[in-house]
């Protein structure tokens, strides 16, 4: 392990092609110079979260998925269907770097005093292009990890701990009073009911297994709804109407599920109505869906009066629209309960070869839930 | 016709029944008697407006219906689907009076000032109960109808007018800079037109027949894209493009529209993109569905990032979030172009009980552009 390195390091790409194929492979690049207010990360760790492996993959049928290169230099190949090229037009013909987030130690600093303070240290960095062995970064964008914090145990500081705080806070910004999460024994699932025990806020979890409601069990959930279950929508509705929630977050975004959401929540609402309205409650029923787990298309039957609203939800633009002062609260919070609330856990580690293999995209390209992998860019270096 | 009604009058009532059947009937009701603050209006044009038929037919599948009963007390029976049953639990076995919004003559009057002030006054009411030969209201709710003004002229003062000048309420209250209507060349959407001239508003009409297209390019539309043409989506991307129109009022809800309006605004919007995002464009695009002329599910494919949000939208709800005096400006728009920009247009006049027969209900209740039924319950009275 080198801790003053020069020349190249390697970097992930994910390549459309005009042709419509997917190109995955390692890129050999030269090692960056930190400028003055800058400083040079050496990655020892990066999660393969959703959001990554949508750029990742750029709407490639994985299932058409082939292995070429060599060990050390791996390429994966993938059709692209027709229909998603449209949204695909500009990153065509341009190599793109992945990876969100991820932590690692400080190598290199440039010559002000912010970047030359943290020369050492274990860092973790909310950026883009993570999936590489080296990152310059801003100083300002590193958040410090408290002493005795591994990189793999800071690799998912932001994007599952920021939404899901994000989830609650848009809750009492929007005026609901309880919480629906889909997908929910997942980290982010986990996450949540732990933030939603300490704030004393009301959580319907729906899950798909008797395994995943028993993960939600464990940790002290409440409400679990398994929709693979015949009485789920009986069950769905009583739980609704108990904890009065009327916002759901859907990670999985395509066919029936948000719409049925939004059916129990205004028959819930219903249950306490004392007269006939032709146009459903007048009670506000929301849904936004912030992932794509199921790709198919989102089908509402429409059966829930005329009060619901049903959107795309990102962190980004949330966090910006309530300011800086805001989120950095989110992020202490964050900083202050890593190793509880907010641990994230891995199936296996691997390197940034391992990661282009076909046996290992065939288990984290499923996003299952507890099947979670965390990219080593330096492994075994 | 009578100035000083006694006795009773007829009132048309919807019934579904328990077993899933809906029953259409008019009823002999007693002639209210106004209170002091009251007024009684004799009901001479009442309109057939789609909000009206969701009450009317409660989901009915009206491919079923029968006839039976006398030309004079007609009625009419239906099968309800049963998935359609749950939404209308609380209207089992109760009969509904129907019909939102009419204009007739006050024949009758409660002691108050305000009361005998209106006696022999053409008025409008939006009050509900208006396909009824009599109907008492409070003084305070009726318009009084310009002087020249029949009460045919006056039917349709609320629905319609109230809600295209809604439309372009939201669009400024919501920080869109443009209009995209679906269903564009109904009554309401040429209404949308005018105002929108008159206000300097772009407005991209969707319609899905050359007919309808010519009859918008008479009133002087300049974007109109046909969505049985095979270059739609070229055509409403390009319209988008042009107009910036990010906010739709969708009137159809069921199907891939609603979809394709987000899609293409996301194209329109990616036309001027600086670089890819994964997340598609930042720019917040919405469509509120308003109706229901198809009642198949929303199907939404999601291919628009993730800046969009699709909701039911009602008239009501709006004024009140708007208050009594912004809404009373629109009202006041209403009244003072009632022969021009908010003139409506029917296709024939029928009573009570020929609303109640399956010939007009063949034709009404499909909902076509330019098929519309105005009810006059004192017909030939």
């Amino acid at each position: 392990m080198s801790t003053n390195p020069a020349g190249t390091g390697l970097q992930l790409r994910s390549l459309v092609k005009k042709t419509g194929e997917l190109e995955l492979s390692l890129a050999s690049v030269p090692i960056p110079e930190p400028g003055p207010d800058e400083v040079l990360v050496r990655i020892e760790a990066s999660p393969l979260n959703p959001s990554d492996l949508a750029l990742l993959f750029g709407g490639a049928d994985m299932n058409t998925a082939k292995a070429s290169g060599t060990t050390a230099r791996p390429v994966i190949t993938a059709t692209i269907p027709e229909r998603a090229m449209t949204a695909l037009a500009g990153r065509v013909d341009e190599p793109m770097p992945v990876g969100n987030e991820g932590a690692g130690v400080i190598v290199k600093a440039g010559s002000s005093e912010v970047a030359q303070a943290l020369l050492g240290k274990t860092v973790a960095v909310f950026g883009g292009a993570m999936y590489a062995q080296y990152r310059a970064v801003k100083a300002q964008q590193c958040l410090v990890l408290p002493p005795g914090t591994a990189p793999a145990e800071g690799a998912s500081c932001f994007v599952n701990p920021l939404t899901s705080l994000s989830m609650v806070e848009v809750m009492r910004r929007e005026g609901h009073k309880a919480l629906v999460h889909t997908a929910a024994a997942s980290n982010l699932g986990q996450m949540l009911n732990k933030i939603c025990i300490q704030d004393g806020v009301p959580l319907v979890n729906i899950v798909r297994s008797q395994a995943q409601e028993n993960i939600l069990r464990a940790i002290g959930a409440k409400y679990i709804c398994n929709s693979s279950s015949p009485s789920f929508m009986q069950d769905l509705t009583q739980a609704l109407a108990e904890t009065g929630a009327t916002l759901a977050f859907d990670a999985i975004g395509g066919g029936t599920l948000a719409g049925q959401i939004l059916t129990c929540m205004e028959a819930a609402a219903n249950l306490t109505a004392k007269e006939y309205s032709r146009y459903g409650s007048s009670v506000h029923k929301q849904v936004y869906i912030y992932g794509g787990l199921d790709r198919r298309p989102t089908e509402l039957n429409r059966s829930f009066g005329l009060a619901w609203g049903v959107g795309g939800w990102l962190l980004t633009p949330f966090l910006q629209k309530i300011g800086f002062a805001e989120a950095q609260k989110l992020r202490e919070r964050v900083a202050s309960q890593l190793k509880t609330t907010f641990a994230s856990h891995y199936t296996k580690e691997v390197s940034l070869a391992e990661a282009l293999t076909l046996d290992a995209i065939g288990v984290y390209g499923k996003q299952a839930t507890g099947e979670k992998y965390l990219i080593n860019p330096n492994k075994g270096l």
